[in-house]
């Protein structure tokens, strides 16, 4: 084994970098998870989750990757054959449309452009058309993590309630939560779904589905098949801060911490930072000459930009050279943006300096890979930074 | 909050006590799920669960607790309204009967005497009956968690073998795998199912499934709905050490810590010492005049011990003096045990001293509860484990 | 390398078992000792260690072993030549005037009994000779941790002040504090010696020394060379929450931990549960018919306890094999004790249930290596232990 | 407590920013440093620093800060009244020189220019001037931290071997140790002093003394009074892995980690590895068009740049307004630099994007506290680092 030298950069827009908190926290003995204790500890991050999602509805966590919560949206308030309105505009609603349809439901799609949010009034149109209430349940990606696409999700909601069809909205919220504001109850959301590994700071392993009435009713007549992601099971142990079977200890001292730092920080100071170090990024790639993937800017996202790299160049050559010389992860394009692209993920546990680092080494990385761009990108975003303080 | 000065003694009969290198293992920093760093340990975690369970087939991990891998097991290799024979002597079977319910699968049982492993006849006599094929799986829990009993996997095996009967064999090796002998390959087990939380020594978080060829070709016909838990999407990835969805990368890091430990000891000389302090502990039992729920020696589990109060005394009365004067976490009786049982854990990562201090406490706790009994049980266990060295 | 299954029991007289939450306290990343967030934990700790040594006085904290301690005490305060009465019974006595001796100071010597505390009749007597005040200080070890036997220092003191005589009171607590009432101010002791592996329940490499007014202005006229250890030195950072030098700045988060999980125990009631862990102790030792070391009831030490190996066999044979089979250290016998004497800690982060371990393991190796001996010392312990809880 | 997101950029010239591996070698439980678990450490430690002290000599480790290792140099080798000679160019020889004379030794001293490094030529005069061998020591240090120059020891060397003189040549290696190349045997060094908190990349607590036959043999006749620091007493202890009194075990097993990944790395690597990161710093600190403190090219320090702020600005400001804006600590002007000079740590567990945000943090702070600079200083040092990988 070589040892390399100095702290690896993860700028994944997630896995994010795990700070040291939350390292400890994981690390202490697990506990009796039917003991009082543990009793203790589940409601504090039952709690805390609620806090965190802005609802005062339920939330459930699973021992899962978020994966799982899409799963546990679709099983607990769906029946077979039910159709869904899926709007796919990146890699994550492809890929939530794929497990629809296995677990056995009609997808409908609106199609987007990648480069743009979920449409509203596509969304509007679709469910007006469907009179005989067909469609059970809008399905949207909050920020696509693919593209750094943020959808408004309140429009999909008004547009919703102006087609005055009952279907139910569900919302990947895994890259947005504790990232970019998300207002379960003040949005009318109905299923939220997120994950661990993104805005939380922790490890991945957890998964969250934030419910609401609505939906907790759904279940009651829901008929998929499913035991690992039911709420009515969850439900029953969840009062009392257990769950119906062993959950992941030592993820949820995790849990516990980082609940713990965001409330030290402030949840809408941890989404203005997040804004923040979205605009240096941005500025970035605008001084490179690069292309970012979202066009529009009330669209960008505050969790991870995606830019093109010039057309005859590869994305993943480029990746792989700032790995190997700067040891930085970069996302990689995914979809059909795969090696025309690379990700920054600027959320969770960030400072101005790792930023700093951060956009040195994807200038550092496209000049050692021989990659046309205007050199000053990583300066402009300092400038910048030095100039806007983060307001107290 | 109070300082409890002292270790807390985690005897349950999972999750069990972590030993301080998992717990450094699990603190390392998140790394790129999709780089080449993680394709070692993917590789390394996957290649070393194979070695566990003593199989060359196919071993697959999850991102959730071991009852998701029941559903995983189910899911991939059956068909709704296929019918299972279950074999139903303790708690943790009656649990996987219903999850295989609530997949929408038909369940025969073999009842049987919680006190007593799967009687390997009674599945011969129905696989035999069954001329038609109906039933499609054999399912068996190897070490019942709730009892203490250690069904002999082998005679099973041997009885569908003898009927003639293509059923898949489903084992539940939750809590024997990394304690009690489990060859997956020799005795012909279809699917294994286990969780990281107990012989293993990890936080729970993890599951396992390893999976015989004919369970993997079973899986190409099986049409339950399902997505999180496919087998067929993990092989696309698992041959290069990835995923197809974001691991629980920190699990894994113990994981490796894990088996290190495991190659280092010896799985042999891992099972012998469980033997070795089971035995200690009936030994301790049997002075103290309590009962062993377990009655025929060649199905006592070296993993854990489930033992009967005195008529008109509560387990759980005793149990919560033991946690409150004594800092020690047991079992709880579950089912129609409860409150008539208390469970010891002895395995996982464990010696002499530690079981020393566990059967003190629960002798002291016997006499500070009041629950008659003779004194001399732990002194008796240590005599002899003074006296009966594990061999080299 | 060969993994050990298990937890060591570490039943030292020190260093102790470290808990967990002083483990995860050292491993936080190093901050700058110069810099705001230093000095926070510089003034806690400082102030800390203030309350557990019961003083209003003065404490210093060095970057060293409790040896160091010992030779601060004396640099500081005293000049070449000077002559210091020590009372030596026990090794670390012996060692301490070695030490002052290598200083170049004249060691004057109570010889006492090993297996007595330090007689304050003798002292008294010795002071009153001295008309000519040629001694300066009088060197005394609370708790001698070779032996077992705690002085009680407020005979000392009211020896001292009937004889009229100016010397300084010098304690050695380093086994004591944390763990047997120490009241530096109360008891009119003037330098009090420590160290932080012990009762304070950290690795070793802090160690302390509270220091009178009287001291203090002794150290103005003192002229043993020295710097290191320079009290002047510390006082003019240490109000400020900083040090003259760097300091061992992650030993110092364990200790700010330390500090906190003494007061949420509280000190009273954390001796309490050393006198009644040694209480056990003692009682196991009387059945097992062997010899404790300490004679008289009132000088039992809170912290350890020395005993006698039957005439004709080796207590380090015994400890051998202890350490071989049980995976148990226990200390030696030191100076006039060696190969006579084993050495059990029972403080710092201890339970019942690790006694208890810990008694059953010095049983079984006394039975493992056929030491003559009466079964039943482990039993009895934990009899008693159940039968006399700490009081709330 | 608000937390503040992100990691802290610790850019101090020491302690420096401490790699994870080693946070979970010192989090491992306390063993005991009289059993043979602890001399495999011991031993194993020993012997890593004669390899990174490049000796086949002897060396001592010391629970202590580095200025402990200091005052060992001095009382192990020399006698009240001995006359050392001191290269005085920095702030750190000006200390050593005032701990010198504490201990009754007189200091004679080759005043330097501290921004340059120690002449050769000035201590082969005075050393010739001395023909009755009155100087029994000459002490230099290696790296002065002070300032960011480092001292060239062979010509020292050859100077007083040209002048026929037999002092010991006494080097202060604290912050050039793992970091600058160092030859204790090649370069005739008799004493080495180093610390842990610097190019060993730990926390700080241990020292080092790396001592050549002849100094060994000079303790034999040195009658400075001293026992903690005492050579012969760890010589009769270290050669079987244990020391005179209880050593700073979690610390021991830090080394013994970053040993290891010295050893993967390679010395030579990580000395050119340093060499490169410090002339990228000095290519930013040219092009602010600020002043670098040292003035001879062949001095510049691989482990530490000191900068001179302009006339009439307050480089403690730009140092608290870049801690409190950005997170990073710097060090401070010292002695006749304060105020006047920050100082940039690039030394320890760095790579090129710490460094980048490093420099942008330096570069982000003199813009945001007004202090007149050219921008692109940052810049300039990424492209180059973009356009010089450090060899293979």
């Amino acid at each position: 084994m070589t040892y390399r030298s100095g702290r690896h950069f993860l700028q994944l827009p997630g896995p994010t970098n795990t700070p040291d908190r939350i390292l400890r926290a994981i690390a202490r003995p697990v506990i009796d998870h039917r003991g009082p204790e543990f009793a203790e500890l589940g409601l504090r991050v039952l709690g805390a989750m609620k806090w965190i999602f802005k609802t005062e509805e339920t939330v459930f966590i699973y021992p899962s990757s978020a994966t799982g919560a899409w799963e546990a949206a679709l099983t607990n308030t769906l029946s077979p054959g039910d159709h869904v309105l899926l709007c796919e505009h990146g890699f994550f609603g492809v890929k939530w449309g794929r497990v629809a349809e296995r677990l056995g439901l009609q997808v409908e799609r609106v199609q987007g452009d990648w480069r743009m949010g979920a449409a509203a009034a596509s969304v509007g149109e679709r469910l007006a058309d469907d009179d005989v209430g067909r469609i059970k349940a809008v399905l949207v990606v909050h920020n696509e993590t693919s593209t750094g696409v943020t959808t408004r999700i309140p429009p999909i909601r008004r547009a919703m309630d102006d087609a005055g069809h009952g279907a139910l909205l569900m919302v990947d919220a895994v890259s947005s939560l504790g990232a970019i504001d998300l207002r379960h109850d003040e949005w009318g959301i109905d299923v939220s779904v997120s994950g661990s590994q993104k805005g939380l700071m922790l490890p991945p392993g957890l998964s969250f589905t934030a419910v609401s009435r609505r939906a907790l009713e759904a279940s009651a007549a829901a008929t998929l098949p499913g035991s690992y992601w039911s709420w009515a099971d969850m439900e029953e142990f969840n009062d009392r801060g257990f769950f119906p079977y062993t959950p992941a200890t030592n993820l949820l001292f995790g849990l516990a911490e980082a609940a713990e730092m965001l409330e030290e920080e402030g949840l809408e100071r941890v989404f203005a930072r997040h804004g923040r170090h979205a605009a240096a990024t941005r500025l970035a790639v605008e001084r490179w000459g690069l292309e970012n993937v979202a066009v529009d800017p009330d669209e960008y996202s505050s969790a991870a930009t995606s830019v093109f790299v010039p057309e005859g160049t590869s994305a993943d050559h480029l990746r792989s050279v700032i790995l190997e010389r700067f040891d930085m992860s970069l996302g990689k394009g995914l979809g059909q943006l795969e090696g025309r692209v690379f990700r920054i993920g600027h959320l969770g546990d960030l400072n101005d300096l790792m930023l700093a680092g951060t956009l040195a080494g994807v200038e550092m990385g496209l000049r050692a890979a021989g990659i046309p761009h205007r050199a000053g990108g990583a300066q402009a975003a300092c400038d910048w930074l030095a100039d806007n303080p983060l307001e107290a």
